[in-house]
């Protein structure tokens, strides 16, 4: 008889213990983001609605967690030679500051249709962009060829056990700030916030509901959710650019499978919907993706009435000077 | 020898404590709105800057908090002939919001050229809307003549001693939460915020500076505060809509005399970069009014180093669908 530990977390990439270490590492780094409740969306929805706003984390989004708790564990060899990623946008500038204030270079393999404000933001930061063309190579191969020569580190966006434990920690900060919870509603692209976020919210409150919400247009999660066999999605055409991951990541797909209660859908005009109700009535930016989670309340795709709930706002990164545009389509 | 009360506040419409008796009277109705934070601005004006969100509160700006106030302390005669008032917009959604709670009918004068988001946020909270051609006849004859038909009672938007009591508590919750301030900067129209937030921060915080902050375009109450004397200006042409109001009200200038330390000004541009800088780097959707304040720190013209200081966001009510256009004028 093989001997094996006795907790079922041991299968999985990071477990709460990580996520409380993530934690701490984060506490004097990273923002403790606000919770924001509005008496609209209470009346709307018939329930008591808590948004955690990662909008209004560093760099904009949710991904400074993962990154500074991937980048700080690094070792000293390790952090000379640098650290080199590719990203959509959101992890590229996290990487950047975590980098800056580790004192490690960055580079970012970026897509070159990546939006704007987020190409100067990692700029902005201190990073070295590398432009990449989807349509010549593939991004894993172009980021693997520069690592080997340049002996960098790479840290991807979602498929790493540092980054989920960070990323966790945006709901372990939630619960213990508002308590109990019946419902927790968070994005989904490459499964790192959701796969974070449902260890530590089955742990704490094991009866809470976690739902994981992506665009209809990139539906490859939930696909791989209801098949249980990972699937992808090449290039989705959504206005949700940090879910145009092209699958769950290795390691994040069978914490899904595991933690995470429901996968659903918002089609392109809920999320539309969704971003202008939510700048216009809680005065907040928020990104595209960072409305996939209210949106999927807000449009009545997830059914609840009477309950505690549990939003992740997951970034607001978004071209000011384009938002006009996007508005006037509504 | 006459007897006089020997505190020198009884000279004024409003003391402290009348800010702290509204405190308790709005702390289960008015949102605590979140204090937000930002690496980036603490680097950029070398300060520790503390701003308080009233773009978050109910009806997103601070014009809540008195307009509870004022109208919860109607006799039931007055409740039940219903309340008058005229406004630019942010007072108009207030009053009707209050109302609503309360069970009172409101009905707003407002001038045809006030925001659309702010006319139908009014209309919403099921308050009576008489527009008002401002070339016409003055808002304030307007107003008298239709409360002598209805017999209702006239709520003005700040001089009034239950509206300054109501937005003195915005500082005194800043207070409360943060602890001690060198500096704080407050928005100015009719100085309702500025005259409640002076009481308050002066009481609480003797050597904490006072500043409020108008526009260029509109500094009547930066002339009167140097003069000493009311000063007046006829509809400014200002993108700040909630400081367009005639003078500081007759009841605010004194109390902004005695308590305020200083009055600035700031350039419509200067307006127009700190709202895009605001939106993008904190994420927060606020008016051109709420950035008065934070305005008069970005753009050095209150010269600050090495202080704390507060900022009062006072409001974000603005159209979404016509954003874009403003900030591709910057």
């Amino acid at each position: 008889m093989s001997i094996k530990f006795s907790t079922s977390t041991d299968n999985f990439a990071v477990n709460y213990n990580d996520i409380t270490v993530a934690a701490n590492r984060l506490s004097s780094v990273a923002h403790h983001t606000p919770v924001i409740t509005s008496t609209t969306v209470d009346k709307l929805t018939n329930c008591e609605v808590f948004f955690k706003c990662e909008n209004l984390q560093r760099t904009g989004s949710f991904k400074f967690r993962g990154a500074y708790n991937a980048l700080s564990q690094l070792s000293e060899t390790q952090k000379q030679s640098g650290v080199l990623t590719y990203s959509l946008g959101n992890h590229a500038q996290a990487i950047a500051l975590a980098g800056k204030l580790l004192n490690i270079p960055t580079t970012i393999v970026m897509p070159n249709n990546a939006p704007k404000v987020k190409q100067s933001a990692t700029h902005g930061y201190g990073a070295e962009i590398i432009f990449h063309d989807i349509n010549e190579i593939s991004r894993e191969k172009l980021t693997q060829k520069i690592a080997q020569e340049r002996g960098s580190t790479i840290i991807p966006g979602y498929d790493h056990p540092d980054i989920i434990a960070g990323q966790g920690v945006t709901a372990l900060e939630l619960i213990r700030e508002v308590g109990s919870l019946d419902l927790l509603l968070v994005s989904c692209g490459g499964g790192g916030l959701l796969s974070g976020c449902a260890i530590a919210a089955k742990k704490l409150l094991p009866n809470c509901s976690v739902i994981g919400v992506e665009p209809e247009n990139a539906d490859d999660a939930t696909r791989s959710f209801d098949s249980k066999t990972l699937q992808t999605v090449d290039n989705p055409n959504t206005i949700a650019d940090g879910a145009r991951t092209p699958s769950l990541g290795k390691l994040n797909f069978p914490i899904v499978l595991n933690y995470v209660d429901d996968m659903v859908t918002v089609s392109e005009s809920a999320i539309l919907r969704t971003m202008y109700f939510m700048w216009e009535r809680m005065k907040l930016v928020i990104e595209p993706t960072g409305t996939l989670a209210a949106a999927a309340l807000l449009e009545g795709i997830v059914k609840a009435s009477d309950l505690r709930v549990g939003i992740i706002i997951s970034g607001g990164n978004v071209d000011l000077k384009e938002v006009g545009e996007l508005f006037n389509r509504i």
